[in-house]
């Protein structure tokens, strides 16, 4: 059934599991060719933004956001500094200011310092959401808030939706934008039991993401009015992201968001359920304790190493993958993000009860 | 056979045509669904710029362009604004050179501009090349010159390998350094009798699309030394280019490299024989008369609007279409851009003659 060896890797040893709890599948060619085995051969492509398949895209997006108009952008990286900039522009003034943890702060190489001399101020602590007052307290004059929904590197923690009402009447009287940074805003409204269009109606610009919760290819929607968009399409072509062809991200994402759009209160319930037994184990606990989405964070008290080899272990015996990435958080702690997808459900009920038994055991013999 | 309509546009009357004499063929989905058909279901997708998809075809491409490393990039938007910026980092000055009717100078909203901050000399006149007089009379400093081979927009005119060869020793030995745009540059081998390595190896850095000449999807290589690309690869992710899967492009992109790099000289040679036959038409002249690469300009002479109406009717007589996209020249003249591809050698020889024998007798008609 499976070949122990002491020194195979974490993500070696994930990668050989037959269940996982996390994602929707392996990433393969295969995603896509089922995207496209329904699309007939002589459909069209988009043309430089233009066309059938980009054009119905958008609008059918732009509706269900509630917003008047959308874009498709190949990236959220690049639809995000331009929602910015197109709002810094309009404000005259390049602040902003964002959660600490913000994807644009972390992990887009400073793009929004290095190409839109857009300086950020960073809101709240590293471990906690923006809260009212924090915005309330801001001292200094910038054209856009941006605001995760939810927060993901705090292991995916969301405001209630009537403070975030309160953060966006804020916003307006003080003549504030408000962006909504949504690359996982679908997996979030089966908490607040609301459409998408109820939470973006509180923001002024709104991204969405194709290839989190609904596992497309890549691609990313910016919705707003009619100016905003007309402006971002110029920024989207001096990025670079004007693409004489979206369709394969454009398809994908639609054909992905048709299947897994009615599946985000499964995925919900999903992480719920799974948080549940990780905080049964000894020296685990889940970010939140209860999740508010179909992601969470779990955190091990004990170092990497020693996590690390537990989870090899458990992955060899019980075939059930945790995560293939393990990440350090403090000296003497790690964690790794888990987000259902439609993986979770193929496991078999007694097989996780009886990985969740022997996860608690190997984690109490760590200590 | 057809249904004539007066009030039919151009392009409407194009699109109902049976041949083409330009192009690979309709951009349709088909297009990528070939290029999937032999590939596995189980292929991994690229992660972030990494993954043997991406790794491999990089690789390739690198040695056939006889560079040390490779980036694919989604759009050579993209991969040429950051090639400009990593060399004015490089030695430290935001100039740069390039022809008037360079890409960056009038397709790109001045990205390189609005995101880069950097300053283009324009180089020789708009109606013909960059010599290396030029060159040699550049008073100003500059990082980098830029130079397109064929220049698309004056018809796809070259250089000769000499004076290019000169111009190359000029820039090494002033410290600048020379980017090709390569946006056709498979399309120019046939006419220069030489590998891409020989045409690169003048060049410190070097973009060529898969989406002209080889008819992809979309997509584009960035070429040069290894820590050249490696800055470009931060670049690519500042400007939200480096997508967590580029893999329908890179795959179509090598599935057309394999299935048309060998047919460049079969466009060459047909550009060359159409063109004839265009110059054998009163009031039309091809730029250049005599084609050096796939493609041409077509010059009218007569006003848009009465060479459109030719065309029209020209169309609906033949079932042989030229283009949909005519572009005033002056007042009086027009233009149209032929890039010979598959579809010019599907069209039986009887029908170009009798289509040709017509063309030039509605011009005639037309003075």
């Amino acid at each position: 059934m499976y070949t122990p060896s002491a020194d195979q890797s974490l993500s070696e040893a994930y990668n050989l599991t037959k269940y996982r709890v996390g994602g929707n599948g392996f990433r393969s060619i295969g995603v896509l060719k089922a995207a496209l085995e329904q699309v007939e051969d002589h459909m069209e492509s988009d043309i430089y933004g233009t066309g059938k398949v980009i054009e119905q895209f958008q609008e059918k997006i732009a509706k269900f956001l509630g917003k008047e108009t959308a874009v498709f952008f190949p990236s959220g990286t690049m639809a995000q500094q331009i929602a910015l900039r197109v709002w810094c522009d309009e404000l005259g003034t390049r602040k902003v200011a964002y959660h600490p943890l913000c994807h644009l702060e972390i992990h887009e190489q400073d793009g929004l310092k290095e190409l839109h001399y857009i300086e950020p101020i960073l809101l709240a602590d590293k471990d906690r959401l923006i809260t009212l007052n924090d915005v309330q307290n801001l001292k200094e004059d910038i054209a856009c808030l941006l605001i995760e929904l939810p927060q993901r590197e705090i292991g995916g923690q969301l405001p209630e939706y009537s403070e975030l009402a309160e953060i966006s009447r804020h916003c307006r009287a003080k003549g504030i934008k408000l962006h909504l940074d949504g690359a996982r805003l679908f997996e979030v409204l089966p908490y607040y039991q609301k459409t998408a269009a109820e939470i973006c109606e509180l923001f002024d610009s709104v991204y969405v993401s194709f290839y989190k919760g609904i596992g497309g290819i890549a691609g990313a929607i910016l919705a707003g009015n009619e100016t905003f968009t007309a402006e971002s399409k110029i920024w989207k072509r001096r990025h670079g992201g004007d693409l004489i062809s979206l369709y394969p991200y454009i398809i994908s994402s639609e054909y992905y968001f048709n299947l897994r759009m009615g599946k985000m209160g499964e995925y919900y319930e999903g992480a719920k359920g799974l948080a549940e037994k990780f905080n049964h184990c000894y020296s685990i606990e889940t970010r939140p304790i209860q999740p508010v989405s179909n992601m969470f964070h779990v955190m091990f008290d004990a170092p990497k190493e020693k996590v690390e080899h537990v989870l090899v272990e458990f992955y060899q015996e019980t075939d059930v993958g945790i995560t293939g990435n393990l990440r350090e958080y403090t000296d003497t702690t790690c964690y790794c993000e888990i987000s259902i997808g439609d993986q979770y459900a193929m496991i078999p009920d007694e097989v996780i009860e009886e990985a969740f038994t022997l996860l608690g055991r190997k984690m109490k013999e760590l200590n």
